[in-house]
């Protein structure tokens, strides 16, 4: 009986997400903004991904980051370091971000001075990915230390994503990470998704990341 | 308004399970079964560890583990090639399990033949912390790739959980993981929570944790 009533008022807070995330979609569209929900588990190189990002493509891209967490401001005042706006939204102990709350994040940030706007979504390889945020892009990170299964355990996520990182790629060799297993892992939730491995300390397969992402932002634009 | 008609039903939802969450606990009590529940990120080590303590601890604790994920059985399968007692539950999306959940997959072990039973939660560092399962013990493990910056961000995780294991200490060069900010990190939320470095792979630190679930298991007994 619990079960069914919770049902109810998920759909219910579904359906006025949706509505939600529509009007953010829509405005950032008229704008030229790429939103992009950024999401994995915690730990996975989300801040450490967009910090190498920023420094690679300031000259290109205007960057502005929402950090979300259930608490702290760390990220936020990390990304701050490599000079692009970012606002920090604590979620109150919420496990993902909706609409409303990335839209208040939006409203701190100098939007017309954007190209790109990237939700860095709360550590999570679950709720996030439930919750339409009014981007219009979804990227999601898995890290070699996670292992090549986890396809298999957390379905949605890599079902609804528009690209698959796959960070730490340095050290794999370390966590016995077999590649070719976690591709067909993948394809057996997304047939089509590109997946990129990518080490942002040692830069392998940062600029296959960088060119996804102008081609992602010309594709909005145009 | 939507804000508020969720909380009002997450509190009757948070209230039914704790009834049913005594419930399973007293009847735990009763035959001597310590119920523990163990949570971490997706890839931190729960399976991993759990083999390693069922190998070398078999001859003096029988161990019976109930496995949740979203979907998958790849985990009950790894369990019972270690020779212990094993149920998938799959969480049909959900991203935690409650007490109802976990009483489903007692009702699946011969719990009379058994000492010890371990819920593997769902790789999540939120939402399993906020629900009481009606084990009796709360195990949390944050692996070193994930970074020592987590108990500020997770943290209701870190001040719910009776030992907090750092695993895969092997590996901790490869991450620039901190201990000793970690611990501090720790102590923000937890003032006295034994923290454990271990490694399944190596074996360092194991022997701290069996010493640490031997105690838990007598002083439930007595």
């Amino acid at each position: 009986m619990d079960e069914l009533r919770v049902i109810q008022v998920k759909e219910h807070v579904f359906a006025s997400n949706a509505r939600n995330a529509d009007d953010v979609r829509e405005r950032c569209h008229k704008q030229g903004l790429l939103l992009i929900n950024l999401m994995s588990s915690p730990g996975a190189g989300k801040t450490t991904l967009l910090g190498a990002t920023i420094d690679a493509l300031h000259d290109e891209i205007a960057f502005g980051i929402i950090e979300a967490d259930v608490d702290s401001a760390v990220d936020a005042h990390t990304i701050r370091e490599h000079g692009a706006q970012a606002v920090q939204v604590h979620t109150g102990g919420m496990c993902h971000l909706d609409a409303g709350m990335c839209d208040q994040g939006l409203a701190e940030l100098d939007c017309d001075s954007l190209d790109v706007a990237v939700i860095e979504n709360v550590g999570n390889l679950i709720c996030p990915a439930e919750f339409d945020t009014g981007a219009s892009a979804k990227v999601m990170i898995l890290s070699t230390p996670e292992g090549h299964d986890k396809p298999l355990k957390y379905p949605l996520m890599f079902q609804e994503s528009d690209v698959v990182l796959v960070s730490k790629i340095d050290v794999a060799p370390y966590f016995d990470f077999d590649m070719e297993q976690f591709e067909h892992n993948v394809r057996l939730r997304n047939k089509d998704v590109p997946i990129i491995p990518v080490s942002a300390k040692t830069g392998e397969g940062m600029d296959v990341w960088y060119q996804w992402l102008r081609d992602r932002l010309s594709a909005w634009r145009s």
